[in-house]
């Protein structure tokens, strides 16, 4: 996702490797190499970083970067703009992390179960990630600390300030940089997701004569909700524009075709479709609307179980068909 | 909904009093007291604190209670559970608070921005919410507070140490005690509470002959997702069953009928749910199945309209009505 980073360490407990190099192969991601973890945080972090330094870890090491980034896989939702200011950072202080404000008081307790102290909270901040470091100083800073380090520690800026004495510069991050840690954490992700794949609809109009004004009509009243791309292909065969599109980051199209069932020109949008990228990272959305001139909803069992069969066909390559059949008097 | 709490006091922003007393009207609220906030955390609880023991702030001073329990409206997924530990424990020990472990370590950072020292998670919790206290401890502790603690703190059980030598007791909290703070917490709860709304569905049989057995394979074909009740009106006129179940936590109905529409009985369905208290806290879903003997999907537009009349209608009441119409043969 972001083309300056050079090599991508996953490091994934031993019994989901095979289900991450599955992952990895499906989705064709590149640059990236899959690193068995530690039992703590601590000593997976570490066997990450050794993947770049030690030879006999890796048949085929790779190059030590000036620079390393440590992110969680639990923070899905990182931009851009705060990993180049982390990186930024790190090139100059040699380690910097991103922190976020607390949301509760952080108090300490007793032995007995009761309150001890309270911090104040303005004076406090939540580490959180990605964090950056100049690599010799992570990776000295990990071959130099100790069993208790790796076992119980939770914070990388502590051990290069501890063992390098390389004080973290620390930049403020956004509220997207939350870890998915409870159910209603996933749930959350689940509606971002959601909310990012609804930005814009790619209205197709295959149709002419009175059928192409829905075509026309629908991107005019959808314009006030969402972004609207139409596209007709009837008049000029305008198949690089739609490749344009394809190449964006639009996961939502409507067809309106003046036949009932266009399996044809479906076949042949499914076919551009999953030769573009988009069907990879998230599920495309594909609205056929058929025209019905009678006055009935009838629509032939043939017709609609061929339809059927192509849908459930098209799923597996991660496209959702639906059709609609309208009466347009 | 605690059956144990005596009085509720409701601390609102002044330009939100009038919504808030709205709410309360319409939602058939009982023991709530609006105040007035003010301009802090602190000067807000204050204020509220105030109503149970000064005369002068409210004409109808409310009886001062033994126990005060202190919550924040943004976590509103609480158990009683948490809330009867915690009022146990104030009882015991004079002030108590509901705790959570960190998510995230927590830093201080010096004053040129960079990394001054990183806490040991382990060793710190998050202080939460709901905390219970003594009501004579936790009001003599605001009394004598200072301004610079009004304007600027935010922890009620530190109060109680600093002014009163009360330790809290601290008691571990659940996940869902979490703070909606975020836009993507707010997505999280909407989420909680849809999956608390589907976990059960009442079938209800108007139907007699051939489409009652559409009432009997429904209920057996769902069990294996959800919690069913099964319901026939049509053979024991069984009534008495279905308030029963309007005194439950059901919030999804379906309605077999051997009609296409059966405005009737709906009605008569509606009138009963408006009169339980369901639909004041959380829309209530009604699915009408109809049954269509010929082989076309066709349907009346005289139905059709007065149908959607009478959804929108109820609609208004907070029972979303829906029809389905499907072919038995």
């Amino acid at each position: 996702r972001i083309s300056w980073i050079s090599d991508i360490v996953v490091v994934v407990s031993p019994e989901n490797i095979e289900t991450m190099k599955t992952i990895i192969e499906k989705y064709g991601h590149k640059r990236v190499t899959v690193v068995e973890g530690g039992k703590t945080r601590h000593r997976s972090i570490f066997n990450g970083l050794k993947v770049f330094a030690e030879k006999e870890f890796s048949s085929h090491p790779l190059q030590k970067p000036e620079v390393v980034i440590i992110h969680d896989a639990v923070r899905p939702f990182v931009e851009e703009d705060i990993v180049s200011k982390v990186v930024m950072a790190a090139k100059e202080h040699g380690a910097a992390g991103a922190i976020r404000p607390l949301v509760s008081t952080v108090i300490a307790s007793a032995a007995d179960g009761c309150l001890d102290h309270s911090l104040e909270r303005a004076r406090y901040r939540a580490s959180e990630m990605p964090q950056a470091f100049l690599f010799d100083i992570i990776y000295e800073a990990y071959q130099q600390c100790t069993d208790y380090d790796l076992d119980y520690g939770t914070e990388c800026l502590h051990l290069a300030l501890k063992y390098c004495k390389t004080s973290a510069k620390l930049v403020e991050g956004t509220a997207d940089l939350w870890k998915v840690t409870y159910k209603r954490d996933l749930y959350a992700a689940e509606s971002i997701i959601k909310d990012n794949l609804s930005q814009e609809v790619c209205v197709i109009t295959n149709a002419s004569g009175t059928v192409a004004k829905v075509g026309l009509l629908l991107p005019e009243s959808l314009k006030s909700q969402i972004k609207v791309e139409a596209v007709s292909t009837s008049q000029s065969r305008n198949y690089g524009h739609l490749q344009n599109i394809f190449s964006g980051q639009c996961y939502n199209f409507i067809c309106v075709n003046d036949k009932k069932c266009a399996i044809q020109e479906t076949q042949q949008l499914v076919h551009m479709l999953e030769k573009s990228d988009i069907p990879l990272l998230y599920p495309v959305v594909l609205i056929l609307v058929g025209n019905s001139w009678n006055n009935s909803f009838s629509i032939g069992m043939e017709e609609l179980t061929s339809m059927k069969k192509f849908a459930r066909e098209t799923k597996k390559k991660n496209i959702l068909v639906y059709g609609l059949l309208i009466q347009y008097k």
